[in-house]
């Protein structure tokens, strides 16, 4: 086993379920204070982060990163323990070995390598790490950032380790993602008997042609860096379970994940716009989770693209697709943010696994990445 | 106390909600067996029935009714106990009052009362009595009538003793009930994602332009007897309850009351081709529950009408509006119908109660009626 792939799988071993860090995070500072860096801990809330540095000056750039890792479900599903990892026919087995326990220790072991072929490397190298991403998020890297702005410490350039490739590793990064807006829609009527519907108001049917127009518009047509906003809802719920009742309410959850070609106050006043055209009675309760993000160019990017060819021989893609992740607060610091790990196929899945060798290619970009921006 | 009172309240103090009878029956037919009439048990299911009849030939007039009550709710709400029936200020309280011991009553006492003036009367005398009106009916009435059928036992005139009245005793009666059709739909889509709209299908958004178009559909305009047909969501579910899950399947629950200008048929294949032309993938369970009837006129009306101008001095309203009764069980053999009963504000509700003098005047009106019809 290479030294990425070992501790990889020492950090498997650990039973991190969001929010706990369960000694994962002690296991990187050993390594990382062996060589140089100074660390922070912060707790906030029930959630352990750190802060770790090497250098004392000059521009800033950081990995970041998450210890916890979603529940496993019944373990008996798994063909392999998921605290207990495992590689059979070159595929490493275990909760986290994608998401992102492999990144971890690719990121610890390119510090080893790269401080051991630079000790007095230009800049600061550090590690942002938290034990609450996979959960509300609340007491992890979203608190780190503030501490670092009550210090007045910015970070010019962030490697997230989330796994990012998609069939081979590094063939694709991610250099932004889509805002995320939530809206929980009560439409409100007046309850009745179906048999008597004069003497009552059937929100549902109020609803139905706005859900329709909601469905059916164009938020925008996207561009270069972003496909099109998307509107999708999640839950719908009206009614009493009696089916001779017309309900009082109805309720609907719903999500926009939205290009930079959008706003969030731009699409919840267009919304507004449609439940009144519909004559609605209406509560609507907006909930902004991320503002989109880009980093369109810059020796960030070009280095990462840089490592990839270096490291595989391949040209990576640029892609802003797929879900949120903890760069939503670390962009609009201004900080260029990217995203490059493993391959991500079965993350969140049981018999999550990634392939062994693609640890040490990992670890190798993140190196590459060091050496390209301040060797 | 009158009599029609006092067996009123010793109908409430039994505890017969649906399918229990609690010895209802047993009460009525000590009466009833008195004055001649010959009684049939029927119990099907869990359910009692009786069919009792006095004479031997000749057209036959039944009244109809049901023993079985809804459920009280929470007993400390109500201010009396609700099976132990009080008159306070001039109105009898307790469960069953107005739906429809006070029905039965009246029933029992106007048979007395014309059988004592009329022993030797025309025709046939019948009661038609279950304890599963409130409930699934399954074991009711409509088992009753199949009964009946396989005995080539015709009813001519049929009197429910359902509480018709809306403000004074006899100001309305019913001669028809509209249909009333049910729909279970499941819109199927595909799950998956949020963020990966593409790879997903939003049954939620399927669904609502098709719901708009049956919300807002003109099913019928009704005619002379008859509302327009309306159409009703009572339920609507969807949603794994995760914010960011688009669902597979969306769940509609819904009804039709409809006139004598629609059928079950054509507003289900109407329905369909909405479903078909808004490309839904669906599964469409729909539920006849009662097909409309109509007594437009006749020898049964006129008795009713004449019978509350005599106690009264009221015209009555001939009305079609309402929930179903077991008269859409008892009218497809092609007996008149009508509904006539004493005021019907308070039914299934907490402190359910009638004017007590009023079931001495729906004692009277039946009484009157079996005059015009029998005498
Ligand atoms: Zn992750
Ligand atoms: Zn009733």
């Amino acid at each position: 086993m290479t030294p990425t792939v070992q501790l990889t799988c020492d950090l498997i071993s650990r039973r991190s379920v969001t929010p706990e860090d369960a000694g994962c995070m002690q296991l990187m500072l050993e390594r990382l204070e062996k060589i140089g860096f100074k660390t922070e801990h912060l707790r906030f809330g029930d959630t352990d982060n750190f802060w770790s540095v090497r250098g004392e000056e000059g521009p800033l750039f950081a990995f970041a990163g998450h210890t916890d890792v979603v529940p496993t479900g019944p373990e008996e599903n798994w063909k392999i323990p998921p605290f207990e990892p495992q590689i059979v026919d070159g595929m490493l087995y275990g909760r986290g070995a994608a998401d992102m326990k492999g990144s971890l220790a690719a990121m610890v072991v390119a510090c080893e390598e790269f401080v051991a072929a630079h000790p007095d490397h230009k800049g600061r190298i550090a590690l942002l790490i938290t034990s609450d991403e996979e959960g509300p998020a609340k007491h992890g890297t979203v608190k780190v950032v503030e501490w670092l702005e009550q210090r007045n410490e910015k970070i010019d350039w962030c490697l997230v380790g989330e796994p990012s490739s998609t069939a081979l590793a590094g063939d694709v990064i991610k250099n932004g993602r889509r805002g995320s807006l939530g809206l929980e829609l009560t439409v409100f009527g007046i309850q009745g008997h179906v048999a008597y519907p004069h003497l009552a108001e059937n929100p549902v049917h109020k609803l139905a042609p706005a859900l329709a127009e909601l469905a059916g518009e164009e938020w925008d047509q996207g561009n270069d860096f972003f496909p099109a906003t998307s509107f999708q809802v999640s839950n719908i719920n009206g009614g009493t379970g009696a089916t001779n009742v017309i309900p009082g309410e109805v309720k609907v959850v719903c999500n926009w994940r939205f290009s930079t070609e959008n706003t969030a106050e731009e699409l919840e006043s267009r919304a507004r716009a449609i439940f009144d055209k519909h004559g609605l009675k209406y509560d609507a309760n907006f909930n902004l989770s991320g503002q989109p993000f880009l980093t369109a160019a810059g020796p960030l990017v070009e280095s990462a693209q840089a490592a990839i060819r270096k490291v595989t021989g391949r040209e990576t893609q640029l892609s802003t697709a797929g879900g949120t992740s903890d760069g939503r607060f670390i962009a609009p610091t201004g900080a260029q943010v990217v995203e490059l790990g493993p391959v991500n196929a079965t993350i969140h899945k049981v018999d999550e696994c990634v392939k062994a060798e693609d640890l040490d290619l990992v670890k190798d970009m993140y190196r590459e990445v060091l050496r390209g921006l301040l060797a």
